[in-house]
């Protein structure tokens, strides 16, 4: 007799507790009419939406998520389905599933493994769970875990000596470069240890900083996948099971580094305008590159006719900077205005000629000019309700390299943890489906243009070098005597991570962005403001 | 034989190992030549200072921080020194303290009980320890623990039936209004049960978002209080046992609200300047009660010849404002300047003339003056080194009566935790010590004068509803329903939640400020922007 379940792979709005529920119920209900499944499974803590934050200390939140369990219970009558959601008791909260049966909870289970770490906060709001808790379908047994759970092998093992013979798996697990690789890899191994099948559902979809990629699938006993569905994007996904052998189906392809980063992108934008309801998006289009790579994913993301770029050119604004940023506009069919900055930076300068009479030009000059275009951007999204995109990289974040309330100014960041040599990348990979992005844009030396003849190589490494001297550092942990073993110039890793070390004031007032790297800025990276540490000299102890 | 305890109340620099090693040194011989002490203990995580968040992954930091456990050993003989530090293992970190004795660590101990609510994130960083610890001076028993481990009697009791007959306890604890008691009320009623001495050796000194208060104490069997160490100071303050029995000792005054609190965004104030390097600090007097209250602390915090005003009037902005705002600079001694916005408002205005023509003025227009003054103080910042102070309150930040960029710009915000009716207090409690802000500031209704006779009352209920309310909703987690139910009117509730619910985007984006309340916004309370929870209608499912 052969067991169908539904892999509901869907896209939820964190906090929308109404909207979630009837999302769910409509997904049942296809899942049972149109697929004839028995069962259909959802992500983790599907009815708050992943992550929920603080919100989960709210009384009147968790009552509301309970009760909706309830009444998604009454209204899929006829198919099993597995929800998660925060479950109180009288000793704590847990981040628990339900196996909803004839319009009641018929069985439910405890996520054992709470991850606090990265962008986890999991032990902050619950009690780990210590049983597991298995039900049967069709004669078959099932287990249910929540995501961390089979990172764990021991619970899994756990479950096959309690007689398991399908193990379903309810996940939040957000995207980075390479983690679909590293989640298959981990599960299948420890699957084909256990010798179960294995379900796992993954959430898809943008929130705040990160985007969960779906890409759910299906394991055999044998390790092997026999089913996966499409990255960044919702599915309902069928998997029929002979026994509790699950018979192979549709495999969406393996991932690839540039295109998956490129789709996690244009995910985090779209979902973080729609869900925080701006009527679309605006930027700063100067002529350099990342510019030109937010334009054109804010584009793939919303549609042309949703995204205006303004140009604010200044006195050292080449001519060059504003031809290629109009021919970008131009390719996508997106609306552009011109407006020069020079006559508030000319009112600035006569206002402040007093108290400034007698110093010397600094970069305080150059933040004027990136402030002005900071209050003209703002100005135009009050007026439209359109959110402002900010340009920055992650190695001018890393550095400083960016003026607070000027280019920094804005609601979304998306490319804030995409280094520059990627964002590179992700332009000729865009050019190579739709030349958009003028070439000249991509070979000329970068620069911020707030200076005479001014380039980011006067003030910075190389990208070349800076790039990697940065993963290592922020992402590696690394220390500078270990950066410069590996083979870097003495001289550019202590510029790099001098340049780190003080600019943590900055980033803490960046607007969120969408992570893509092991670690990124935010949530993710939780360093002091106020801190003696410096990563420069090699040794810590300065003597 | 007696012993002598010194109760090493210092201030730290989080991640300044060199420093804090030294410091640690130069207490240490002061308590054995001075005081003729033969135990000397320090704050938890001594050597680090609290919290060092995220450096506690980077293996160099943590090598440096053991490092220097062991200099501090060999440079402090003749005396016990008991510290905190982190302390690496193969199977992971420890939050540990050690005793030094004899040049080598003597004797360590694994805090057990890891806080991860609130702003603690110690599960993040630490394994638990499961051992008590006992050493003995001087044939008395004494007993290891730290912080959150004397606010689980169960650890107390541990400790006394394995015979300790003293207890010390190394703290990070920091300050909000009441903590004081509620920390000697817990520990003494605790350490009352177990039958035991206790010495509680707490941190003081502002660190980014915390001030640690100090406050250090000492309760005997009975669970008395028998010495008291000073609110935000330093202090050595020293204990002398008659075998297990605590002498009594000087005992500061208890603490008192608003006096404390005074005290608290003081301290705050002056380390973030100092321990960032600033030169002084800058911020804009409007002649409202907000920069009124900003510019004495600031005063206070760091003296008059470092501290610089400038007032920006607009042409909305009334002659008794500029009045006001001198004469409050002319009593205190401070440096202003006055730099009118129109030239930069007009420049503007004129910029975007066109691609706003047929469109109605909004909050754009004001938001655009709010970030002309925002050009201007980050200006003067850049240009002399000195941090300029944002002047918002708790209540603004709420409910988002600020703009981004504008008069949220800043590198520090003293009073963000603080409710505008406590922004009057604490002004009224400065004014009572030397009249220094004048009486009309504290009379008149208050406005952002962004608009023609606007009052903030135009747009908000009156402060005397709205700060109950938004201390149920955000600090007590109350449902609407509730906070009628408390008898407020419902409108008011209405309008102050759902402002409350849609700016989580302005404050990820704000300066860091003092905590002072029992939830302050930062690292203490962590919403999703993109959230669908809305806290009004008061049922949370909106059928």
């Amino acid at each position: 007799m052969s067991l169908k379940i539904a892999l509901a792979q869907i896209n939820l709005v964190v906090g929308d507790i109404a909207r979630n529920r009837q999302k769910i119920i409509d997904t049942a209900i296809e899942a049972r009419d149109h697929l004839g499944a028995d069962l259909c499974v959802f992500p983790e803590l599907t009815i708050t939406g992943y992550p929920p934050e603080d919100l989960l200390f709210r009384p009147d939140f968790i009552a509301t998520a309970q009760q909706a369990i309830h009444e998604i219970a009454q209204q899929t009558l006829g198919i099993d389905v597995v929800v998660g959601f925060p479950e109180s008791s009288p000793e704590g909260l847990y981040n628990s599933a339900a196996v909803l049966r004839d319009g009641k909870i018929f069985c439910r289970y405890r996520k054992q493994a709470l991850p606090n770490y990265g962008v986890f906060d999991e032990q902050r709001y619950f009690l780990a769970g210590d049983k597991v808790n298995l039900f049967s379908i069709k004669d078959t047994l099932l287990a249910l875990t929540i995501c961390e759970d089979v990172w764990r092998p021991e619970i899994l093992f756990a479950n096959r000596r309690a007689g398991a013979e399908i193990i379903l798996t309810l996940n939040a697990s957000p995207f980075h470069a390479g983690k679909m690789a590293q989640r298959e890899n981990i599960v299948c191994e420890a699957v084909q240890s256990a010798g179960v099948s294995l379900v796992y559902v993954n959430l898809v979809g943008g929130q705040d900083e990160l985007v969960f990629d779906g890409a759910s699938f299906v394991v055999d006993q044998q390790g092997e996948i026999v089913l996966r569905a499409a990255e960044f994007q919702e599915q309902l996904a069928l998997i029929e099971f002979d026994g509790v052998r699950p018979k192979a189906s549709e495999c969406a392809p393996f991932y690839n580094d540039i295109p998956s980063i490129y789709q996690a992108l244009v995910l985090g934008i779209r979902d973080y305008v729609g869900k925080n309801g701006f009527q679309g998006a605006l930027l700063g289009l100067s002529g350099g590159v990342d510019s030109a790579l937010v334009l054109v994913l804010a584009v793939d993301a919303l549609g042309a006719d949703k995204v205006e770029a303004v140009l604010m050119p200044s006195r050292y604004t080449q001519v060059m900077s504003n031809d290629d940023a109009i021919s970008e506009t131009e390719a996508l069919g997106v609306k552009y205005h011109i407006i020069p900055i020079s006559p508030a930076v000319n009112a600035f300068s006569d206002m402040l000629a007093e108290v400034f009479s007698g110093a010397q030009q600094d970069t305080t000059e150059e933040n004027i000019q990136a402030r002005c275009r900071g209050v003209i951007m703002m100005a135009l999204s009050n007026k439209q309700g359109k959110i402002l995109l900010t340009t920055g990289n992650k190695s001018e974040m890393s550095v400083g390299y960016a003026t607070l309330y000027g280019d920094m100014a804005g609601g979304f960041a998306p490319i804030k943890d995409v280094p520059k040599l990627l964002v590179y990348q992700l332009s000729h990979y865009r050019n190579s489906l739709a030349p958009v992005i003028p070439e000249r844009v991509l070979t000329r030396a970068p620069s911020a243009e707030l200076a005479p003849n001014q380039v980011d190589a006067d003030s910075l490494p190389p990208y070349e070098n800076l790039d990697p001297i940065l993963e290592r550092y922020i992402e590696l942990d690394q220390s500078a005597a270990e950066i410069i073993a590996a083979g870097f110039k003495t001289e550019e890793v202590q510029r790099a991570i001098s340049l780190v070390d003080r600019n943590e004031y900055k980033r803490r007032q960046a607007p969120p962005g969408i992570k893509i790297t092991t670690r990124a800025f935010g949530r993710d990276r939780r360093y002091p403001i106020t801190s003696g540490y410096r990563g420069w000299p090699p040794k810590g102890v300065s003597d």
